[in-house]
């Protein structure tokens, strides 16, 4: 298929890779052009604009947030404006609910379709074609991209016809992993002050009741400490930690352990902590343990 | 080998046959003698007393916390005054990391051996004989055990001689089960509330980023609010988080999920909760977020 | 002076009667007109829309948040399109930091003057003149509305130039009192599961540490479990948690506190308590505790 | 009346004083004996032991907690097994419940009569007999009690016969102060980060709705951020709030704000911050914000 690809972060440089990788022909777009570099060498296309990304069947977004993702859809040389009448917009990035209802909203008035389909896994698991997608829209448009996700990911979970329950799934899960990190985070300090080594709980929780890589992933980077160079930066993970807490406002879900997250990240922020990954919040209850000098980050 | 074996309750009945199944010489005792029946009839042998159970080289006690293993430890007739020198007493109840210091150094003195084995697994692990044991203890005494072990778990994980640690690790996993428990809870209340089917979510969940049975096992029942019979009830779990809170106290760690689930445990139990599973702290949530009216228990 | 007086819910309605006692022409504005009635009885002008109230020197407005302001301010004839140059707004309903901000911008390039002057006290101090008053904004044009805020309070606070600092200072504050309710409700559950009065717990706190109007008031309400009619109803308590919460995020500050505060409004209006007194929150503990059944609210 | 003194810190040095210069005759003990000196000079006699202590009329204990009373009270030369029949012991140390309860069945056994009759204030208010005594126990024994009440503190509030309730109440009491720390510790952070100075924020809290001791101490501690000397140090504060958990416990009243303040302490502690005030944990709001750099204490 003819798909324009926008976004080409740590995440979208691989899931247009894989694109190309299955056949189909890609023209990318990257605000700041030399992201575009390493995919035109394996055979995209290069769009100068928006605009000429929205000249294919099918756009992908994949951005930084809501701001980023509002400005090139919703822009007067946008999407909306630029992508013809039955064109798709299919949208993977994590953005708020709010957002991804009022592009459905939008796309719907201009004629176009539209698919949200966030997706789960790190960097290295978009550069294999190993994510998970969990898309909604109306079902011939997803049938119509599932060749697409198919290149991209290992499995594609269909979750009806409201883009935005795809949104909502994408934050709920998110929010589980971060639980866990969380989690882990306070057990190690707890284990690591009574004299055991993070390395041999960690493993123990993986080789019985947690046997799940985002146990192993996390389970590893809090044991080593390794935070740096971050797969998935702290501002990511906050602000995927307040759209969460957004949408549980406006649907009045008190949510305990989210605010907890939240104020973690707060908190590394805060004291200088944006560059590391978003793990480093699981190293907060080790620092309150005294278990080592709070860090000036 | 020769084995006493004290406490059979869900856990312990499971656990006491599986030895029996493995050909060891299995002498039970119960406070209620009507549970010790079943397993008579498997071919066990009746102590009417703690006493009784002594006689064997390897006494295990598999008893519902800190109280009662104190009064079969400790009392004028209790395992300490009856067992043998040379020895062997295996605590494989969760209980506190301060009792289980306090047998260690009760043990030495009277020239016994002692390991702390806690296991993790539901009662249906521990009839199938796959639990998984940690255990702490004299390396000579642990290899001693092992052929125990063999038969009541699917793997031991060895965790050093300080038997003190085999409870900390013990404590640090049941949070982490519970905490998911939670999180898992908060999530369905947030989806749910906005229009998501539980059991979808689940599923989702469980066959991407968390395939694990603690996700499968909660998951599920949080999915269709089955909440009785208990497989392990509120008390016990509340039980399990107030001592991991008490070896956090005294380590100075402070938790703030555990906080958060002990309340959790505290609500049910004063809103009538007893008799339910311990996965029912999952469903405050969505009482919170309105889902469901509140419960008087 | 000459003053329009625009929203005239149960604190702008005792406001207003308060400038006109003090000599003052008042001009009223409200969107339903039947409350301006009891105020033209009493002496009032009346404003028939948003630019008549606009003719006077001083604007004044008392609104239900950040919504009603934005439009009575920022629409095709609202206050910048229609006060004259030199003209002040003075803004006293609790809104956002954010909004403060924007509106101190918009009317300085629009030549007019803008003071933020939020006030803390309930209905009833309003009525009574006994308002507390924290003002920002240019020295000449507090001093100039000195007369105005000496007529509606008993003391003003100036702090400084900066009109959003009244605003920051005014959600504190609020929160600062929200905190102090959730408090007493925790103490209040623990003595009186304890077989402890609630009335004598809180005249012995009054009578002692704690002998301030805010303990007095809310301890009376919660030992009473008097929640309706609402003095301040939970909507708008949960409103100024999250315009707290919203400048604490973009401040990066962890607020734990007001993390549970949230929470406990989320909850009550979840449950259907959106018509009681904002004091409800503190109730919950006790529902927790068991001392009373979960209500339906 | 003849009166028996023990434990001479901050606080009983100063109520031991008001005793004498009221005209009490007073024996004071001390575990260490340089902390009688003092009191010798100004009138007091001396006990050499916990019995010399037992022979007046009514014995008083102000010590540091539930073990040193512990000891005091129940060893083999201790209060219940020195003082005569008929003898009143009144016990003014903040203690858990549990032991206020075990002490009165022992002091009813052995015919004593025995009060609890906890105080709020600080050691200035102790010097300055200005104590509020918060006193349960039989009717008659309050009465023949009053006069020492009297000489120490400003007003007595009787609770009725069970001694357990002066100790619930003290605990309550207690929870209010360090809440009321901790909530002032997140708006100064919160103003702070605004650029708001914390003094006048204090001044304004202090002026208007919060114009309690309570408020102005802490308000003032915290805005200057000084922790030390100790008026009351971390590790007391801690005490209580653990007590206060305790007794919540049994009576299964989940507190989440009680759970935020102890982990506030456990984290002083954990980083060595034992010897500052227990104000300091209203800091903490401040360095997670980043207000501060985080310290090693």
């Amino acid at each position: 298929m003819k798909v324009g690809f926008i976004g080409l972060g740590q995440m979208g440089s691989g899931m247009a890779a894989s694109l190309l990788r299955a056949g189909h022909e890609v023209t990318v777009y990257n605000r700041s052009a030399e992201k575009r570099r390493p995919l035109l060498e394996i055979g995209a296309r290069e769009a100068a604009t928006v605009a000429d990304a929205c000249t294919a069947e099918v756009v992908i977004t994949m951005l930084s947030g809501d701001e980023a993702l509002r400005q090139v859809a919703l822009a007067a040389d946008g999407i909306i404006a630029e992508l013809r009448q039955g064109g798709t917009h299919v949208s993977m990035s994590t953005v708020s609910v709010e957002l991804t209802r009022y592009l459905a909203r939008a796309h719907a008035q201009a004629r176009q379709r539209f698919i949200a389909a966030p997706v789960f896994g790190r960097p290295e698991m978009a550069a294999a074609a190993k994510l998970f997608v969990v898309a909604a829209g109306a079902p011939e448009t997803l049938s119509a991209c599932q060749p697409l996700f198919d290149a991209m990911g290992q499995r594609t979970f269909p979750l009806g016809t409201e883009p935005a329950r795809a949104s909502l799934i994408k934050l709920a899960g998110n929010f589980m992993i971060a639980a866990t990190i969380e989690t882990l985070g306070e057990a190690l300090a707890f284990v690591g002050k009574g004299g055991i080594d993070p390395g041999s709980f960690v493993e123990l929780l993986t080789a019985t009741l947690f046997p799940a890589p985002v146990y192993r992933t996390y389970g590893a980077l809090l044991a080593e400490r390794k935070f740096q160079p971050a797969g998935f930066a702290v501002p990511l993970g906050h602000k995927d930690v307040r759209l969460l807490l957004e949408a549980a406002q406006s649907l009045h879900v008190p949510m305990p352990v989210a605010n907890l997250l939240n104020d973690r990240f707060q908190r590394l922020i805060a004291q200088g902590g944006e560059k590391l990954d978003w793990s480093a919040i699981g190293e907060l209850a080790a620092e309150d343990a005294g278990l080592r000098p709070p860090a000036s980050r």
